[in-house]
């Protein structure tokens, strides 16, 4: 609905080579236009908030002549999965032994706090040494809550996060895991 | 959290003036403001969507030289409410006897048949003849589907939706509204 679709019809002739080098955000964005197109949830990247110093009006309308970027207090993402709130943010590190948890600032990581006492789903998905982590928002906050360290170590994550497998289409099927989650009764 | 909480209390000397004049969109903000502090919900405001024609560097970091206002495809509000998902937008009009359909984008409709159809509850706060009202998603969308008129009479939505009465604080405590009928099974 909100995309052009002829973009995934022309991507088909590069089967499993298509999501090659692209980017933690580019692969997100094309599996939650691979929801929104299968009907499986409505979840979307939130515009980045803006302060908007100057605008003008011309023939064309309002146009904006001076803004500047503004920080996210809450994730990136956010929306609708069977009835449930979801709402997570995508992290990625070059770093290979740790997760440096400076990468979510304060008000995010106040943001997942209170996420969860509202009882959406949250968590992260990091991207280290190639691959992609599922970190619900509990295990994260349980880690930094009872830790003095500056980062999460790989270690850690593998033991304690799910690994998500790029394919071809849904990219980054992150839902799967989710849904085998509340399934458990996360 | 994320707002100067000594806003609220300097407002409190002006009790049952507060919100005198203020627009829609305020007493939405101030609304979801006391969610926030009182543990209520987590709904806030998106981000206008801009797009970004021109970016200069200076020595506070990365500026923006151009821009322009995109249209929003969703709905304004968004956010959690006891591990719900919730989404609405504000809607005003100045005509006394009915609401224009043309208020709500198409874009913006197509959405609300998405959010019902992923169980999200979903609705609109319309200002009409000087006071508040939330209209279901599904109850607009039913009407729309089965009208050939261009506008809602008031009449309908005197009968159909729920009036919300504006108070000190929250100045206009929708959620009341939906608590009650998620008891009775919306």
């Amino acid at each position: 609905m909100l995309y052009p679709n002829n973009i995934k019809k022309d991507k088909k002739s590069f089967i499993n080579y298509g999501n090659r080098g692209m980017s933690l955000e580019n692969l997100i964005n094309e599996t939650n236009e691979y929801y929104l197109e299968n009907d499986i949830a409505l979840i979307f990247k939130k515009p980045t908030p803006i302060g908007i110093a100057k605008v003008s009006y011309n023939s064309f309308g309002k146009s904006i002549d001076k803004a500047y970027f503004k920080e996210q207090s809450t994730l990136d993402y956010n929306g609708l999965y069977k009835g449930k709130y979801i709402e997570f943010d995508a992290k990625e590190t070059q770093n290979k032994t740790s997760f440096p948890i400076a990468n979510v600032h304060n008000h995010q990581i106040q943001h997942i706090r209170n996420v969860i006492k509202h009882h959406g789903i949250c968590f992260l998905i990091i991207k280290i040494n190639g691959m992609y982590y599922l970190l619900l928002g509990k295990t994260f906050i349980n880690y930094i809550d009872n830790t003095t360290k500056k980062s999460i170590p790989y270690n850690f994550i593998k033991d304690n996060a799910y690994q998500i497998y790029e394919k071809y289409n849904p990219p980054l099927d992150y839902l799967k895991i989710i849904e085998k989650l509340i399934k458990e009764e996360i």
